[in-house]
């Protein structure tokens, strides 16, 4: 995969200031060795719905694989006269060496439970944080948004659309990723067909129209040069009226003559429900029954499934801006906690953050997710959240209980138990599989398949249990009880 | 100003599809030279706000100065199999030879004025639309927010906070850029400091207070570290109880005996109002009436206007993820639309945009933009857009008139008219001249302090006029009753 536009080389600099003061502090402290755990972890879903999808690992990979400072970098830092020399030529010789366990992106995942697991000495440990939590957040917000909108579509391809509207470059180009992982057929942004393979897609502009003297000119001078994938935009005087007769006709005159079927026809503004409907009407009577309606203009997944409930007669749709900003819900609020603290012999401290909000007391302790698959259906049931050293039989009935109320109880039988992180990077040495991204879309529609359509709705969507062992439950309130008390 | 980290060198195939497949369409329709006019322009004011802050402009001069096909972008394209090899040629020896004018940086900017214009080929002038619209509708909608956080903490410093929740690293690092530009003092991202000599400051984060064995521990370890600009975050455990009391404890013990007056607390959690008011009181008892208290926590303009109605005693801000992606309105809606042909023959044949939704009628033509400031107050009057060659002569009254309602006009007199747009292109060649992101700063606030209160305020902001000269606004009606008749 060829990265040299899609991604800068060198982002160790874009840290918060803070990881940098505390970095500097532990040095001097002697505490730059101590090894310690940070968990990544969200507490709330996008637009209220059921699940979130997990992405950005690729690019945190290529984060921590960069990660140096470089001459100039250090010569900033000396600048700020508050460095010690010692830890400047520190961050001169720095090499990563964490450990790092990450869900695999495309899976879904919930509130609570911890995502990102990275191992290592505190003074690094701490200082990838900000990165970590920008390029999941974002990845992750777009991954879920796009999957609710190609859910809406129900089975209808949706092209991702947004770049013009993106928060930045790399909000269009790893934003269209995302998407195109929750699920989009492709994307306009053309330096993801170059970079990373996504299909690229587009046809004409309104301006493309303004510039002839006729739309119909404008029509046929396009159909002449893409005769093969011809797809007509007809809203740029009036769609009934003008735009398509006209496409009707280049069909007829510069399409069918050179052994082509005409491939589409796109509406980006007006009533695109009432409008698909008549044109759909009037391309079957012209004969073009496999001509198809490409629909754009700020949709999102509410008003795709209100066109499709009232009938629309869309092929596909083109969603830019409230996708690829997520514009209904712009922010994926993951954090990223310290849980544990190795103690030099051989036993890890948990370490917990208590809260007056009781949703922001951390779970401490090294831990893992398992995902319990029902053995008959295929289904996802609960995630189980266990220390890292504990195993649960599947062949044997299994307790799950509600954390917070624990009388909330459910026996689960017939079923497996899926660890579903891996790690990523033993020791600072990335040991990740490599996936392509058509691999990574695969998984992801694949993993929410097997989720029950009560977690899958957009209104009030059935909260999927994410429980925790015996075990780790009672270490959490051994220890929210010696601090509260 | 050293690059190398926080923007890539080519985005030259960050562009719609559509751009590239029109492009050859042009090419082989022999209209590649044709010249044109396209304006960039939006529709609606983000937050029904009464302005928005340029922004983005330094950025897409880099772009456009590094307009270039490399031999693997050539590869990609011709891997498509739709474009002819002559346009692959063409691309391949691509020179950017367009007339680009903008607002500068930091000006206040209203719905409907071509904020940016673009002269030349057609190919060209339509290829680079894209990243004309990502980079200034990103970095303008981060200034206007900025800009209205700031007014809301009325001469406080805020500073930015929000990498971490920003939409990918492009995203953290130009809208901190655009967030200094509207206002902010400063941010916690590293890489802003080292490449565009923003001021990064930050001090510690919760883990630092929980690594340690104790609150106490850990404050005192930091003011030892850091005696000369020693700010606590004191919300780790409890405020009142513990964090302030410990704190206090570390400024006497730690900090005065090394000569050093405390700088400050920090709350990021709690009921912020009611708890920095006890804090000041026991803060100014304790002997540090001079210690600041500085509050975070998912801020905006809207919250910080509360705490400040409500007596917080807050001396500075902390705005993370709602500044950093504009959470309440993450779009900025800037379009790029073609104003004008030009005939060969040294006219420009005015283009127009016809659409049922009136407000989404194009004004045709070439035009600039000239700005009504008043002799005695300084405050700015109105708008005016012109077409390019119109002069309006300060020297004597002049009637301007709402463009909707021609009926509501209004007389100025004693007035300066100054032209607020700048060519930054000419033929292809940058002649913008250089400004530090300070200055730009600067300026952003001279130009927010000529309008007047009413146009400020967050809520009914009276609406500034934008009116048309006679000539613009003649021409205007006469295409839209040729083509909607």
């Amino acid at each position: 995969m060829d990265k040299k536009n899609a991604l800068k080389t060198n982002l160790t600099m874009l840290t918060d200031f803070y990881e940098i003061t505390m970095a500097n502090g532990y040095f001097t402290n002697g505490l730059q060795n101590t090894v310690v755990y940070f968990d990544m972890f969200f507490r709330e879903l996008p637009d209220n719905g059921g699940f979130a999808i997990m992405a950005g690992v690729q690019q945190l990979i290529e984060y921590l694989e960069n990660l140096n400072f470089t001459g100039d970098d250090i010569g900033y830092l000396r600048s700020c006269k508050i460095f010690n020399e010692d830890f400047l030529q520190y961050l001169a010789h720095f090499h990563f060496a964490c450990d790092v366990w990450t869900v695999p992106e495309g899976m879904p995942i919930f509130p609570g439970e911890p995502i990102i697991t990275v191992r290592g000495p505190v003074i690094q440990a701490q200082f990838v944080e900000t990165m970590i939590l920008l390029t999941v957040n974002h990845q992750s917000l777009i991954a879920t948004k796009a999957n609710r909108i190609c859910r809406a579509a129900a089975g209808r391809p949706v092209m991702e659309f947004g770049s013009r509207r993106a928060q930045g470059p790399d909000g269009a180009v790893l934003g269209a990723r995302a998407a195109y992982i929750g699920g989009c057929c492709g994307t306009a942004c053309t330096i993801c067909g170059v970079d990373y393979g996504i299909p690229a897609l587009g046809t004409m502009a309104h301006s493309w129209v303004q510039l002839f003297d006729s739309e119909l000119d404008a029509f046929r001078a396009y159909a002449r040069e893409y005769p093969q994938s011809c797809t007509l935009l007809i809203d740029t005087y009036n769609v009934l009226k003008s735009g398509l007769p006209n496409a009707i006709r280049t069909f007829k005159e510069e399409v069918l003559p050179r052994g082509y079927r005409p491939a589409g026809i796109r509406i980006d503004s007006g009533d695109i429900t009432y409008l698909s409907r008549k044109a759909r009407k009037i391309l079957d009577d012209a004969g073009f029954p496999d001509c198809k309606i490409c629909a754009s203009n700020s949709l999102d997944e509410y008003i795709i499934r209100d066109m499709l409930v009232q009938g629309a007669c869309v092929d596909s749709f083109g969603v830019g801006e409230r996708m690829i900003t997520s514009s209904s819900h712009p922010i994926f609020g993951g954090v990223y906690k310290l849980s544990g603290v190795e103690d030099g012999e051989g036993n890890i401290v948990p370490k917990i953050k208590i809260s007056e909000n009781v949703t922001k007391i951390t779970t401490p302790g090294f831990k893992k997710i398992l995902r319990l698959y029902d053995r008959e259906t295929g289904k996802a049931i609960a995630d189980v959240i266990t220390l890292h050293d504990e195993t649960i039989d599947d062949s044997r009935p299994y307790e799950i209980f509600d954390p917070d109320y624990v009388w909330k109880r459910k026996t689960v039988k017939n079923f497996r138990a899926v660890e579903i992180r891996r790690q990523i990077f033993r020791n600072g040495h990335c040991i990740a599989p490599q996936r392509t991204i058509q691999e990574i879309r695969n998984d992801c529609r694949r993993q929410v398949d097997t989720l029950w359509d009560e977690v899958k709705r957009f209104e009030n969507p059935h909260r999927y249990y994410v429980d925790l062992s015996r075990k780790l439950w009672d270490m959490k309130n051994r220890l929210i009880s010696k601090y509260s008390g």
